[in-house]
This record gives structure tokens, C-alpha cells and sequence, in this order.
């Protein structure tokens, strides 16, 4: 029998109210709305956000994720702004392969956060693939049936223009926004197939990995080092006669994590089942996550990893701007094209290759 | 009882027959003969390796790891005109932790293969670490009883000096070296404990890792992603009371590479338990090896792999030197230490921290 998650019908669901005044974005909306609304100062942004106005939350995060650079001047100094009255929340990532159940499952945990915890909750993406793809993530929203309709919750999907390290850095900022605007719980979800579970993993303080039942391979679709990432890893769909395969799965991922290094956090991570859809398991799973912030909070490992993750994205950010720099200067793309068939045909190697491609790169004779 | 490899009595076993006449070097007998000798020309050094002559062949690589940049420029040069001569042998990495009997495995490997198959064979070393720590790869080549007495086997430890980059850098020109000297097998030597394996995998046709088998817990010491890197594993010490759990690890490393996705080459890796010191099981450990290669010649994945890997180097040096070059200029030290600690203070985004850190090196005004 097939899994009721993977029904069609289910799918086809649409849930229409509320979504809007949620602060949650219709793109085609939200653009009319923002050339009809007077423009904003930079003092309106920061000051509606620091009183949790979702409006202009959703704006602020619009001029994040804008490309045009007078929007991005006015959003640094938001961010800027913003900064000081950040870095309150816990931050959870959140990945899966596609048919993992992720939508399904974030409706669940952030409904039982929010019933459990009390706060708000912001669920962002990082997708760049969302373009290119049709699978764009959070894009359904109507997925997330109850957390869409719940007013501590702002859901945002990811912004799908730009680099993997463009769409990280508006999701980074975003998150600073979010945090200012009080919202203690941060969700960063992703799709385990991409490279942007390293750049999720590197914004926040727990990394779940949502894995389901399969015929042994469940790595299959997964991209390498994902598994070694996780904080923890949980098995989605431990239901009716599905429940056996997942409790298999569980104790064939425990025995894989055996292998790996122990993390820098010191704790080994733990491997549960659940269901999202019959929301079996839920508080489990959450108990295993702020157990482990706990934890870390008081052996100074969730300050440590706050701090790298600062230093990672300062350098990410200079080692990618020095490589883009390079690899758009004019006829570079003729260049290393060139140099590339010399070494294929065994003409020069690649040092002698890549040390003309530089002298020709200085001498902009490029 | 102690495995017989880990006696402190066999370990300090010297061998001191015929290391130099074979091309092997004794760094201080090299540096007096080289001063001694007459200088070669770049062209008594190429019809030297031509002719397979290993005093041409190791002065040579003496050549491709010095520093002076006098001897870098003939190097070069060198390594250019045997470069048509190069890439037609089969390269092996051979990576484990310290302990896995790396050595006595090479020793019995390449007596298999000289045996076997007849031609020549190089060993080399990627060691970066070799400086720091007393650990040397290929540095105690007595443990290398059989091979370094052979004459158709030349040993070359690891140039200690410089970056991982500069190390394999001068790796990889030594291959282009021997091949050109008619070495139709070329083994590479690393330890699996620091980032040198990527830069192995990624200069070798085939990656082969030695485990030993342990508590559950084998990869403890050995690298992120490693496991995912290996076109084989084989569990050595595979003997005695040993054998046992030799096997039951080998059952475990089954399992656990099921995790992981299918490689490019469409062949999973296999497991196999063997003993370096008692010659048990490596026929079939090189069985698998040349049956490896074989399929890849055949089915294109050799060739696609090769040229993977000139690209990636290419590449990788252009990078490593848009890098160094940033990193290395003057005052950048004090410079990113003062954005670092403005980012950690929550003063700055660490992407404002960046781009602050970015126009000062463009100004020049670091």
C-alpha cells in the first residue's frame, strides 16, 4: 500500500486562507503591493521589524533578496541594524532527499514547538536549484497545512536567484531579520542533493537529517559527507506495516554512524523514528534536539560553533569573491577552455596551464 | 598477543644492501654527489630518464622538489618534455592510519606485482605533515625489506617541504618523471589522517585504503569522506588469532559502503581481507585492482577520470594561488583578525566583514 503522504489527491490539496496576513510572500502580490506602498526608510524597516510587524518583516526580506543595488544598500544597513537584537534563536536545519516527507514533517515539529515551547517560528529554505528545477521547497506552502494557517509562524521560501553563495548569504540575513523580529525558533530547510546542505549546516545550530525506509541504500540520493554532518537523523514514515522497515533503517543508520568521527560537539548522534503525517514520534525527536542544545549551551560547544560559523561565511564569502572575480574577468571562459585542451592533449601540465591562465589573468591581457 | 608487525625489535630491523645503487636517496650522499657531479643539462636530464638511468631519474626529482627557483626553472622544463613520454602507467593511492601496516603491505604488493606482471614499479609519498611530525611516510624504507633490495622498484619518500598544494604539485611531476623513466606501476603513499588523500585520489587511477580491524569502531582516526573516496578497502593482519575479526570488519565495511552512492566508475568498491606480513590473500587483493582498471579501460571511465583529474589540478592550482596570494599579503594577518573579532562581537555580518576586508586588498592599502 502506498504511503497516504504520497497520494496524489493529497498533494492536489490546496489550502487558500490566512496566507497572505501571515506574512508569508506571494511574489506577484507582494511586488504590487511594494510599488504601491510608499517606500520605507531605513528606520521604518528596523523599527517595524523590532516590533515583530510581519509586513514589514516580509519587505525587509524582499530588499534581501532584491538584486538591484539600491534595495541592497538599504537592506545592509537593515541587517546592520538588525544585527545587535539577533542571535537569540535556535537555529535547526532541516534536509531530506525528495519524498522524504520534509514539508509534512516541519507542519508537525513546528506545530508541536509552538503548542510545547509557546514563542515563533520561522521556517526559511535554502534552495539556489528552486530556478532551475520545478522542485522548488516551501514553494507549496499549502504542504505545511497547519503551521501556513498559525499566526507565530512566518514561512518564507527560499529566494531562488543567484549563486548558492548568494542564496546562503539571504538566507543569513534573513535569519538576523527574523531574530530581531523575535522569533525564537529558526526552521533552514534544504534538499539533501545539492551543496547547499554545507551551507545550511553552517548557519545553524542543530542539522536533522530526514531519511525514510528504503531497500538498504538509503544513501542512494544523498550527497557525500551528508550523513557525517548530521546532529541527528530521523526515519520519517514509521507508520502501520511501515513501521518495521523504519526501525530496520534506524539500527542500519546507528550502525553506520559508528564509523564516523565523533563530532566536535562531543555527542554522538542519535537516530529516531517518527511520523509526521500521523504525528507519532513528534516530541521525541524534540526532545533529542533541545536536549542537545542544552548540552551544548552549557559546554560552550554552541558558542563555538556560532563563532566558526561567523568566520566560515567571512571567509566563504572572500574566497568566493576572489574566485568570481577571476573566473567572470572578460575571455576568461576562452582561456581556461584553451589551456584545458593543452593538458588534455598532454602539452603542458596542469601547473604550467594554470600558471599562464594567471599571467595572463595579471596582466588583464585576458 | 601483539601482532609480529608491531614488535619494536622488527621495527628497528635495518637494511642497508644496495638502497642507493637502485635510485633511492639518501638526502645527505644526494645533496654531496650533486655538488660533486658536473650540472646536467635540461637535456642530459631528459635522455637520462629516457634511457631509464634512476641516478638521472632521482636527481631529477631532487630537481622538481627544490626550492631554488634556478632549479624550479629546469625542473620544469624537464617535467614539459618527458610529459609526451607520461601516463601510461597504472597509478595506485594507497592510503590507512598509522599502524594499518602500510609499509609491509607496499613491500608484499609490489613484490606481487613485479613478480606477476613483470615491468617497473615507483613508489611515492604524499606527506605534507612529514616536517612537523616524526611520522615520515616512505622516510624508514628498511621497513621495505623486499622492494628496496629489488631493481626494478624505485622509493621516493615524500618532499617534506610546503604547502599540500606545493607537495602534490611536485608528487605529480615525479610521476610524469618516472613513467617517462619507463615505471609502467606507480604506487602513492599516504596516511589517512589529514586532507593529503584528496590530493592523492585525485592524481591516482585507482584508491586503495587499509583498515585493520578495530572496536566497531575502525574509522575513528581516519578523515571525513575518506571511505567515499576508496575504489577498494582491504583489511590487513588478516592471520592468526587476527583473521576472525578481520573478516567480521570486512563484513562491517560492506555494509557501511552500501550507504554510500554508486562512484562514477559504475564499480562498487569490494572489501577483501589480507596479510602484508604473511603474504596471505594478495593475490586477490591485485586481482581486484587489475580487474578494476580493466573494466574502467574499457568502459571509458579511465580516461574520463584522468582528464578529471588534469582539470581538477588545473584548477585547484589556479585557486590555491588566487588564495595564497591574498592570504599572504602584507598585513592581512592583523586585517582579518580585526573584521574577525567585529564579526564575533556582533558589530559587523560576517559578509559586511568580508567585503570591508576585500576593498582594502584592493586598494592595496593592507
Amino acid at each position: 500500500m502506498e504511503h497516504p503522504e504520497n497520494d496524489k489527491a493529497y498533494k492536489g490539496l490546496k489550502v487558500n486562507g490566512g496566507v497572505e496576513s501571515m506574512g508569508s510572500v506571494n511574489p506577484y502580490l507582494s511586488t504590487m503591493r511594494r510599488k504601491r506602498a510608499a517606500e520605507l526608510s531605513v528606520n521604518d524597516y528596523v523599527e517595524g521589524i523590532l516590533r515583530g510587524d510581519v509586513t514589514v518583516l516580509s519587505r525587509a526580506v524582499t530588499l534581501v533578496e532584491s538584486l538591484l543595488p539600491e534595495h541592497q544598500a538599504i537592506a545592509q544597513e537593515v541587517v546592520e541594524r538588525c544585527l545587535p537584537y539577533s542571535g537569540k534563536s535556535v537555529r535547526v536545519g532541516i534536509t531530506g532527499v525528495p519524498g522524504a516527507g520534509k514539508s509534512t514533517s516541519i507542519d508537525a515539529f513546528g506545530m508541536h514547538l509552538l503548542n510545547e515551547y509557546g514563542g515563533k517560528l520561522a521556517v526559511l529554505a535554502v534552495d539556489p536549484s528552486s530556478e532551475r528545477s520545478k522542485g522548488s521547497i516551501l514553494g507549496d506552502k499549502t504542504r505545511m497545512e497547519r503551521l501556513s494557517l498559525h499566526p507565530s509562524a512566518f514561512i518564507r521560501p527560499s529566494a531562488s536567484a543567484g549563486s548558492l553563495g548568494g542564496v546562503a548569504r539571504k538566507t543569513r540575513e534573513t535569519i538576523v531579520l527574523c531574530e530581531a523580529a523575535g522569533y525564537d525558533k529558526v526552521f533552514v530547510e534544504t534538499v539533501g542533493v545539492g551543496q547547499s546542505e554545507t551551507a545550511v549546516y553552517s548557519m545553524v545550530d542543530f542539522f536533522l537529517l530526514i531519511q525514510i525506509a528504503g531497500a538498504g541504500d538509503e544513501l542512494q540520493g544523498i550527497k557525500r559527507g551528508i550523513m557525517e554532518m548530521a546532529d541527528g537523523i530521523v526515519i520519517n514514515k514509521a507508520d502501520g506495516e511501515n513501521a518495521d522497515a523504519a526501525r530496520r533503517a534506524a539500527v542500519h543508520y546507528r550502525n553506520a554512524l559508528q564509523l564516523f568521527p565523533m563530532p566536535a560537539s562531543g555527542l554522538r548522534p542519535q537516530v529516531l523514528t517518527y511520523s509526521g503525517f500521523y504525528d507519532i514520534g513528534i516530541k521525541e525527536v524534540w526532545n533529542m534536539v533541545m536536549g542537545y542544545i542544552d548540552t551544548v549551551r552549557s559546554n560552550g560547544a554552541f558558542d563555538e560553533r556560532r563563532n566558526s560559523q561567523l568566520k566560515y561565511w567571512m571567509y566563504e564569502t572572500i574566497e568566493e569573491s576572489l574566485k568570481s572575480r577571476f573566473y567572470n574577468a572578460p575571455g576568461m571562459e576562452e582561456l581556461l577552455s584553451k589551456y584545458e585542451q593543452l593538458a588534455y592533449a598532454g602539452k603542458m601540465t596542469s601547473f604550467a596551464a594554470a600558471g599562464a591562465v594567471l599571467d595572463s589573468y595579471d596582466k588583464k591581457i585576458v
